[in-house]
């Protein structure tokens, strides 16, 4: 049935079995396709009625369609001619794992970061009223789906406080299963589960109580209960929390009864205020396995179902694995560390930290901002805060980094996991500017880690580090098999590490890796070794300061110099190596700056990105070829690449 | 007697009429330093019956006191020691304007930024108990003192959401003026209008009532109702928006009231639960004058009391009234364009833009990352967003223009007011890394105006410019009476305009100045020609792109560059010259980067804060020297700097 959906007009002929049917339908399609590729599965089994609930209801080529996070997007792209791409799940030219307006015109925003559905609907619903000539003039309807996970994101609730004073249409689905991408956090989330446990309307109905036992405040409300009709009248909800923002609140209703999303639905879209319809729904509804632990299955790698069980497969160790193991360490010699997570509690390892230390790992629910704050006021205490975030999430603290980190000097630790590129998610996870965005904030040092060994002497260098705060990055990979170093030296501020030799004392080429591809840089200098290429590799370690002792012998000595990281190029360390000499007064035409360009990279695996932006190791290695070729006249050195065996120039 | 009070300590002996006559003489004593200074009025009247008796209830030197915003310190200031520091308000060397932990170590966090006091606080208090062994050990009391237009922030309603959690004494002081720094906005004003019109707990007690009709749910509240006093019982609020939070809501009280103010935070003061104090106040005052306009006297220059009314002191003409009318005028000419300000409609400009199209512009209260959003989905839906904020505060919406601006490639409009150093405000409020924080982000041109005219014609470009947003950045500072041309030439994508020909073709010295400093260049150049020195000066324009032409055609002809900008040196145009230069293979040496170093700096003026960091005419003067000096050598061009008369030479 569902190869016959091409559009949402499509669902208009069929009757709600014919629904409950495609339901089950894109379910396992979705179960099917996510345990070959990964991707997210719970989140998008949660919503499969709901989607089709409202684009039965709506128009959404006409009306607008906003959804947080976005990663419940499946059903909606299954519904709306995407069918044949889920088969290319997260994968280069197939569906993205997010909405993306290049694939479809009924995906508006490409999203990945929470909270900002509410803002840019009431964006969206005040363009509309001013290009139609006013408020309320506009009949394009606005609704923004949103979880509860959320919706206690600064941005949402700045959303809803601003949607709240609208004098128009627009409507907001609470999509309320309780579970975030972990366990959500704060008072806010004991508030929904009280009201969680409360009946839904399909139950007041059947059992023929009221609801509301008292109006909630203001004429508006009052007007549109007087004018509702019995279901709608018997659906309001009183002293809800949102009502407090403006809104006139509904449900909770139940979000896998289809008839009742669809008559609720109709019911709400022509209200000519804010609505806020409260759903409950089961984050991975439809199997067992999923149902019963959402956690381990909101996106997991691929894996295998056995009847009502499901085993993910195994990948190896992962940096984040690496990174818990080497924290917990930590906190095992310095009671004063804590952990922190803003929501992600598997995805940066501290769930394993836990185990170990389950006080002392806190998490803030969707709140990056406020989570870099209470790591300030905690290490304004004395603690040793050590904030577990995405590099593409830090971005969302910038401001705290600013005002309360790097201005009052606070020694936080920013450990930031998902720097570079992040393969199958996408555009938006990708961890581009961490060294960008902070490179200006005094009292901040920027370090990376290119393995295992390593990672843990940079904890060790962190924990020790009280000066100032600092920020780490490591990217979604796994960790080398084969460290560069079991045991590497210490870390020292602003130092480099020479992790390959050079043959020679006048060497053909230095290589300065920040970050993981310090270790592909291994495999560049074999190569061009076997060329008759004499290569030194440096693990530049430090962003902020980098080495500048380093860079003047190099640059002094006449030795070329490649610098290579999976960051932008614009502001990043290559930028700061030549900053640096520059501000040295040594000439920069020796060095070369390898990173990422300017511009968005879609879903691919991790390494088919590198690769495309030309930092995969045979990419680096004909790069480093063709700048020596180029750069030996103009540096006054007799290096001579001229072996005919060695192809050598441009292309 | 406000010499007498050295510490809080001081106010122990004092009775509540003496105390009302201290708040009478702190009253006086601010406004008289502010009608001469200048610096933030309004909000300091509003409390200081508050901090009165919070110092009198509360020992800080041992508690925590966090401060939101914190432009409502000057009270909490007086009463810790530094009466002395007042007349030297804002100045280097006197009263921060904001709290300041190097002044005192009653001041927790330098803050300036709105919404992080109850992040910061829970940080504080995780921290202390954490050091202390466990929950709840930590003897330190933590009170964090909130407007209730800073509430609104998403940071602060995200702390609030964890706050709620709190197992442990925590009190927040929702400081409620209902006033903002303008008319505070969105739904949630709308709920505190509501309970500011409802009575007092004063007035309740007063007519024997009690204000509970409903318990608030949780047995934790009816604990404390059944062991609390009278007093207390009395004055819990049911129904508050933050018990959805988590916390035990209370008032709301008169907050000049001393007696019943200092009663109810003793009351308060050791629950063991999160508790909210709603406290009203009025803003301004004291004063008739303050009290009747506190928007016009929230942060007031330098003023003239006559009676019951004073006039502001007239300063010139500000970018910000430049930019209020350029904007008004392209407005007249695309009704698609609309402005938005996080509460600051006087701060941008925008109340001046609103008396011609009250409805074209929106007022998002201190809501940055949701007006960002707004201005994304405004864009989206077909309209113009121009966002004016201060560049210090576009720290906190880098997120979404990181995912809802560059990442859609929507054509939002940033404006920038206050960039560089702001003068009295200090450290927290300049605006030195709005190039950096951006630069690695696709589909983002960035500019800068030197005069009123450039500013005109930049926000022309920028209306035309729908291919990618634009971020225009300009300063706290008046616009030069006389501008360098009065029709200058049309903004063109990444092009610098020529504002001063070198007499030569081949001058000594290229300025490249981005933003005012430009026009401080051309005093430079003036002088330098006094000395023979031949020299060229560019607007820059553009940072981003630079202007790449340009730079290459300099260095291919020998001409020294020096570039100019108040802007962090590090991420800033300085250096995307140097990064353009290098990417065209040309030699870096002959650039030399003058901009603002890496530390903070403190309140002072702004020319004062120039001169610090050497950015005043006589320093980028005496650089440009020093640089020539050292340059010629190496440039192997035959630049004479011999003439005697002319010091020559580093230092």
């Amino acid at each position: 049935m569902l190869e016959a959906i091409q559009t949402p007009a499509d669902l208009d002929g069929l009757s709600c079995e014919q629904l409950d049917d495609l339901a089950a339908e894109m379910r396992q399609a979705i179960c099917d396709q996510v345990s070959k590729t990964g991707g997210h599965l719970a989140p998008n089994l949660g919503v499969v009625e709901l989607s089709i609930a409202l684009h039965r209801v709506f128009d959404f080529g006409h009306d607008r369609l906003l959804f947080d996070v976005g990663h419940q997007c499946y059903p909606h792209k299954l519904l709306t001619g995407r069918y044949g791409k889920l088969g290319k799940l997260r994968s280069r030219g197939g569906m993205a794992g997010f909405p993306e307006p290049t694939e479809s015109d009924y995906d508006l925003f490409a999203v990945g970061h929470a909270g900002t559905a509410v803002s840019t609907a009431v964006g969206m619903a005040r363009g509309d009223d001013l290009l139609a000539g006013g408020v309320g003039r506009s009949d394009r309807r606005t609704v923004a789906l949103v979880g509860d996970a959320s919706i206690v994101n600064g941005v949402a609730l700045e959303g809803l406080n601003n949607a709240g004073t609208l004098k128009r249409q627009f409507l907001v689905i609470l999509n309320d299963n309780g579970m975030s991408i972990a366990k959500p956090q704060g008072g806010m989330a004991t508030y929904f589960d009280r009201i969680r446990v409360s009946s839904t309307f399909s139950e007041i109905k059947r059992a023929g109580k009221k609801m509301l036992d008292k109006l909630p405040g203001g004429s508006v409300v009052e007007e549109i209960y007087h004018r509702g009709s019995d279901m709608l009248r018997t659906a309001i909800a009183s002293d809800h929390l949102f009502e407090h923002f403006g809104f006139l609140c509904i449900g909770p209703i139940d979000g896998h009864d289809l008839p009742t999303l669809i008559d609720m639905l109709e019911e709400v879209r022509d209200i000519d205020r804010p609505v806020l319809l409260h759903v409950k729904t089961v984050k991975g509804k439809g199997f067992e396995f999923s149902a019963d632990d959402p956690t381990k299955f909101h996106s997991p790698k691929p894996f295998v179902v056995n009847g009502c069980r499901a085993e993910l497969k195994s990948s190896g160790r992962s940096f984040t694995s690496a990174f818990a193991d080497a924290l917990t360490d930590q906190m095992k010699l310095d009671d004063k560390i804590v952990a922190i997570t803003a929501a992600m509690p598997d995805g940066t390892g501290l769930s394993r930290v836990a185990r170990d230390f389950p006080d002392r790992v806190l998490d803030t629910g969707i709140c990056e901002s406020h989570a870099m704050d209470m790591a300030a006021g905690m290490a304004k205490a004395g603690a040793k805060p050590f904030f577990a975030v995405y590099s593409t999430f830090a971005q969302r603290a910038l401001d705290q980094v600013f005002q309360e980190v790097s201005l009052q000097n606070l020694p936080v630790r920013i450990c930031m996991d998902r720097a570079g590129f992040v393969g199958g998610d996408g555009a938006v996870h990708h961890g581009f500017m961490d060294v960008s965005m902070f490179s200006a904030l005094p009292n901040l040092v920027q370090l990376a880690a290119i393995d295992e060994p390593n990672l843990r002497a940079a904890l060790g260098f962190m924990a020790r580090h009280d000066a100032s705060a600092s920020a780490i990055r490591y990217p979604r990979d796994n960790v080398a098999e084969l460290p560069v170093q079991d045991d590497p030296p210490p870390f020292q501020l602003g130092k480099a590490n020479l992790i390959r030799a050079a043959r020679s004392t006048k060497p053909d080429l230095a290589i300065l890796g920040y970050g993981v591809l310090a270790y592909s840089a291994l495999e560049v200098a074999q190569r061009l070794d076997a060329e008759g290429i004499d290569v030194a590799v440096y693990d530049a370690r430090f962003a902020k300061p980098v080495d500048g002792e380093l860079i003047e012998r190099l640059i002094a000595a006449g030795t070329p110099i490649l610098t290579l990281e999976d960051h932008a190029t614009t502001g990043g360390f290559g930028h700061a190596v030549l900053a640096e000499a520059h501000a040295r007064s040594l000439p920069t035409h020796c060095v070369q700056i390898l990173g990422m360009p300017q511009r968005w990279i879609a879903q691919d695996s991790r390494p088919n990105q590198l690769a495309e932006v030309g930092l995969d190791v045979d990419a680096i290695t004909s790069a480093a070829r063709n700048y020596l070729a180029d750069c030996a006249p103009c540096n006054g050195r007799s290096h001579v690449l001229m072996d005919e065996t060695v192809p050598v120039g441009k292309g």
